[in-house]
């Protein structure tokens, strides 16, 4: 199994997922409902952290729920226990190893907390030590990138959502309907790779996403940083002006994912703004407009939700950071320095 | 006044902070107490939402407070209010004009939760949205790179901590020195503008913080990139191992935080691996025995206690990103693109 396997791999994964038994997070339902709580903390690192943003999102808009992440070094480096009695408490980790993520599912279970393990690894010590587990049965992840665990964990917590709060019949179908959407982003390969050779040359480039798709930019620069070796720096475009904005000059590629919706005005500001300043700008949108303004658009399928987009842009992204590898020579499935398992020290 | 002058300033203003009314804060600690508050969000952007990454390890470490950060666009965008009646929900903003912070405050207090704003500008919009106040007192902030706002919003929120869990005589001391400790860091100018001007032509560099000082890595950054153009990318060295240390190369520089304390065996090991690997390493210390392996060490005071630190260490960073400008021919006093008021869309 090679990496683009794995990428390719995804509409299965996300359908195994979408179809795995709810009693886990049924389970978590209940108490949530029982004891009335009212906020989440995730608790992740590196990918799967950017799922723990996605489920910010997710949770926020669909259960308006008030979604924290952990800040693990808390307990891991300076011994201390936050109260966690009155949240739910949910562990992201694909190889439920990471000891620091351990650690706060741990201390949240001894207080009490509902918590929730989200791992592909359902004997990891993570999974252990929370009281309900979703196996995101991605099966083995060899490419040392992690995609498809990615996709599965956002699919887990959409899962979650859907225990929280039954979905809509119009909410049902959507869902079902995420493998084929997934599958479609498949087709963005050859724009994702003729993108990836008009910006093989650089060593640095803008990533921008809002809202849903803010985790998109994230998990897209960590992607590129970590195989192609080019210095992705992935903003909301809502932070972006802050600053950051200082950095573009032309030549610059901006990445960029600006679909329908309500971010879609804002990301096409951000988007006019940085090319006509020179930006050489790749824009992945489901909106042929949007689109028209890009020197590089990549489509993603049409009439996908917003708040289930990600987890197809995702699919498409990854595929310009593969090709990207590819085009400035490297070896995609032997990525420089980095092993599967964080162990925090 | 120039931004030099702006950062010459912030032992007066951490002072005057420090010696303002503790009214308002009283007030929040008094809610805190009867309404048994066990959990903080923090909404914030930009500069302040490094501030708001302080607080959250300051909140947890100190005082056991489960703290998120808010994404304000879950109600500015998608018009929804998350469940914040259980929690203290604290809006950080020099300006006071952001309209997405703002949203989240006004959300908070109409559902009946304790409020309070962290603002230059006690006139704001997001002062009058929460019902308790502190105002930085920090004078006008004429640069359009924030410092003394920065160092005053976390004296704030050592203000805020105190209010809720009262100083030890110990802990009381070292807050009273908090002032002379800043003052001491403007000491580490030469150091830095060597440093500065050893890494000038590099226009990527990697920035290096864990636990307390993790928020001093990313405002570092920041301030790097907004003035210097230098695509500075920062991590918790927790994090860092995940995938970013694929981009180390030989010449690459490495801006590393590296006090005595917790953080200290972890954050040496990260620094002797990547000086190994050819990094140019500029480390930020107090300690004798971590500065003599970098290559340009600057010495940060001594004897400051690791959660006061970060008010300090962000002074020697502040002035190695000003020199950095200096020494790339820039002006920072004019940087490019940024306005001083983000009014997020």
């Amino acid at each position: 199994m090679t990496l683009r396997d794995e990428i390719r791999e995804q509409p299965a994964a996300a359908r195994r997922q979408l179809e795995a038994s709810s009693a886990p997070l049924d389970a978590v339902a209940r108490r949530v409902r029982e004891e009335a709580v009212s906020d989440v903390v995730i608790a992740a690192r590196g990918t799967s952290d950017h799922a723990a943003i996605y489920g910010q999102y997710l949770l926020g808009v669909r259960n308006q729920l008030s979604v924290g992440l952990a800040a693990p070094s808390i307990t891991s480096l300076y011994g201390v226990e936050p109260r966690f009695d009155r949240s739910l408490v949910v562990g992201i980790s694909q190889s439920g190893a990471s000891p620091d993520v351990v650690g706060v599912v741990e201390a949240a279970r001894r207080q009490g907390a509902p918590t929730l393990a989200i791992t592909n690894d359902p004997g990891s010590p993570l999974a252990a030590a929370a009281e309900q587990v979703v196996d995101l049965a991605a099966g083995p992840e060899r490419a040392v990138a992690a995609t498809k665990t990615y996709t599965t964990s956002l699919v887990a917590l959409v899962r979650l959502s859907l225990a929280l709060r039954l979905p809509s019949p119009q909410e049902q179908s959507a869902v079902e309907g995420l493998p084929d959407a997934v599958a479609a982003a498949l087709d963005a390969e050859p724009a994702a790779a003729a993108a990836a050779r008009a910006i093989a040359e650089a060593d640095r480039c803008i990533v921008l996403g809002r809202g849903f798709e803010y985790a998109t930019a994230r998990e897209w620069a960590l992607k590129i940083k970590e195989l192609a070796h080019v210095f992705a720096d992935p903003y909301s475009a809502a932070d972006f002006r802050h600053g950051p904005i200082a950095l573009v000059e032309p030549g610059l590629p901006l990445l960029a994912i600006a679909p329908s919706g309500v971010t879609s005005a804002g990301m096409r500001a951000v988007v006019d703004d940085l090319t006509a300043a020179g930006a050489e700008s790749v824009v992945m949108s489901d909106d042929a407009s949007t689109l028209s303004r890009a020197r590089h658009p990549i489509a993603l399928p049409p009439g996908v939700s917003d708040w289930l987009r990600p987890v197809a842009s995702i699919v498409a992204a990854q595929l310009v950071a593969y090709h990207l590898t590819l085009a400035r020579g490297l070896d995609p499935d032997a990525p420089r320095g980095i092993s599967k398992v964080t162990r925090t020290l």
